[in-house]
């Protein structure tokens, strides 16, 4: 039997050793381990579906950690399994590896129908993504139907989340002067639902006012795609206030796209997307990678900048050097 | 003479009729006039810097060529020749072409220190860009140093024009219920200045309350790059109103802008930036059309969309085929 084989009927059957080497085998950069990665990985294909895969957004600080510890429980509570998973490619420019601390999830780390996996390493958006895509195909086929990608919206992971999940929760907090932190621009677009943390003691009142805020400016921004706006929650992972309103809207939102058929029509163009953007990255690091543009690049760029040569003229010949032409 | 060299000399006289043909080179698929058309944008690059180039983005009814026709007649007024161009590759999405209408900008389209030229016919993003981009610098040596470049705010378009001007001003309407019109979602990315148009008789009441919630609604959201959020004002085609201050708010952040040399930097990099996209869609381009890829496409799409083959390994498996691996 392939360690592939045996590492599947293990994960199956909820042997959570078998599950954490699986995503280990997947992260791995050998050849031989990558062969041994694509065999599981289509094994576990047939039995991921009915898992549900939300994202949750926020910048740091705003208390991640903690809310889905809170929320974790209430899936648990729910008779659910619950895997978080965390796209986090740049974690310099977050400040701080999200996840790197586990003991922040204090009760789910722990807890036997959970199961917590800090993000891989580093790499390029694209290779990040797919080892997080297969990550979620193995929690899946393990049996955990509740999984939730964590990342921090600095970037363009927010955005691929969005590729990978089925909805996404987008955490805010209030800041000073009834500001909202957290609102990147671009960010909302990825966002189903939004929710106001650490709504408690003193922060309460300011919260209510800042979510009365930011309705008013979601009312004011087109619709997503599927003509929907978020809602605006509010909630407190300390004091479980909230909490359960937030799982009652993913699961709502969730059950209705998946009784309208919208559900795994977003999958469907997910893995389309995600294949023509494995196509474009490898094309473009071709090119980047080849001898006869590079050697070229920087003078040509030169021209470009100091306005002797035009931009698609620069573009063209380079694309003649790629072509050895 | 060339042609190239006997229209460059007309136009740098101040010649409409060459400027009108050299554009028409510049649209012109031939590639006998492609090739003059590169020579004479050569020729005018040297002398196309110091026009300041604005993009005017506002969706069908807001009102856009009555405030070209209001905002053109003060540039005159300064001592500024004017040029108004449009982008508008998709015009089916956006409900009408564009300035198909000149004769909504009654003053402008007659007058002698101003040019307006309706879209070119239909194409990829980028080929219209390329030639937009080529119209603005033919415009520029030909004397017009104020040009302003319209687009409907609909899709990708608000983004290219964005990737060629120096500074961008969105227009909007109030709808009923104070509802804010025509802010699809990414398109305030791209704005430095907002305008409140048809701000006379009733309109003014609702107007003002709109630009209220407008600016706090900005207030939410992160400040582009360079720190800024944009302006919001109001103005009236119709009574006049409002248009000198749009006026004064557009030279001043050029004016800023130049003096801290953030303008040119941004041309700077809006060079590169077509540069690097034009690699992009050629590499892309050669992918789509390379008979060894299309006559698998659906098939392996297929597979993707079933869920039997991952979208990597699909996407690995065509560029093998491109490559004739």
């Amino acid at each position: 039997m392939t360690m592939a084989n045996s590492l599947f009927e293990r994960l199956r059957a909820g042997d959570r050793a078998a599950l954490a080497k699986a995503i280990t085998l997947v992260e791995s950069a050998r050849p031989d381990e990558q062969e041994e990665a694509r065999s599981l990985v289509r094994q576990c294909l047939p039995h991921a579906a009915s898992a549900l895969r939300m994202g949750v957004t926020g910048i740091p600080g705003v208390g991640k950690s903690t809310l889905i510890d809170a929320l974790g429980l209430h899936f648990i509570e729910h008779g659910h399994r619950v895997a978080v998973l965390a796209i986090d490619p740049s974690s310099p420019k977050s400040g701080g590896s999200i996840l790197g601390d586990k003991t922040r999830m204090e009760r789910l780390s722990v807890h036997p129908q959970a199961f917590v996996r800090p993000t891989a390493a580093g790499g390029t958006l694209g290779g990040v993504a797919r080892r997080t895509r297969e990550t979620i195909l193995l929690c899946a086929a393990a049996g955990h139907d509740r999984i939730l990608v964590e990342t921090v919206g600095v970037g363009q992971n927010e955005l691929a989340v969005d590729r990978m999940t089925d909805l996404n929760l987008l955490l805010m907090i209030s800041g000073a002067g009834d500001d909202l932190q957290g609102i990147k621009r671009g960010i909302m677009e990825s966002a189903d639902l939004i929710a106001i943390t650490k709504t408690d003691g003193a922060n309460a009142e300011r919260n209510a006012r800042a979510a009365t805020d930011l309705r008013q400016a979601i009312a004011l921004l087109s619709p997503r795609e599927n003509g929907e706006r978020p809602g605006v929650l509010l909630c407190s992972a300390r004091t479980g206030s909230g909490v359960p309103e937030l799982l009652r809207a993913l699961e709502g939102m969730a059950a209705a796209r998946l009784a309208d058929g919208t559900l795994f029509q977003r999958r469907r163009g997910q893995d389309l997307w995600w294949m023509r953007s494995a196509v474009e990255e490898s094309l473009l690091n071709a090119f980047q990678t080849d001898a006869r543009v590079s050697g070229s690049l920087s003078a040509i760029e030169a021209q470009v900048v100091d306005g002797t040569l035009d931009p698609f003229e620069a573009a063209a010949a380079l694309v003649r050097l790629h072509r050895g032409a």
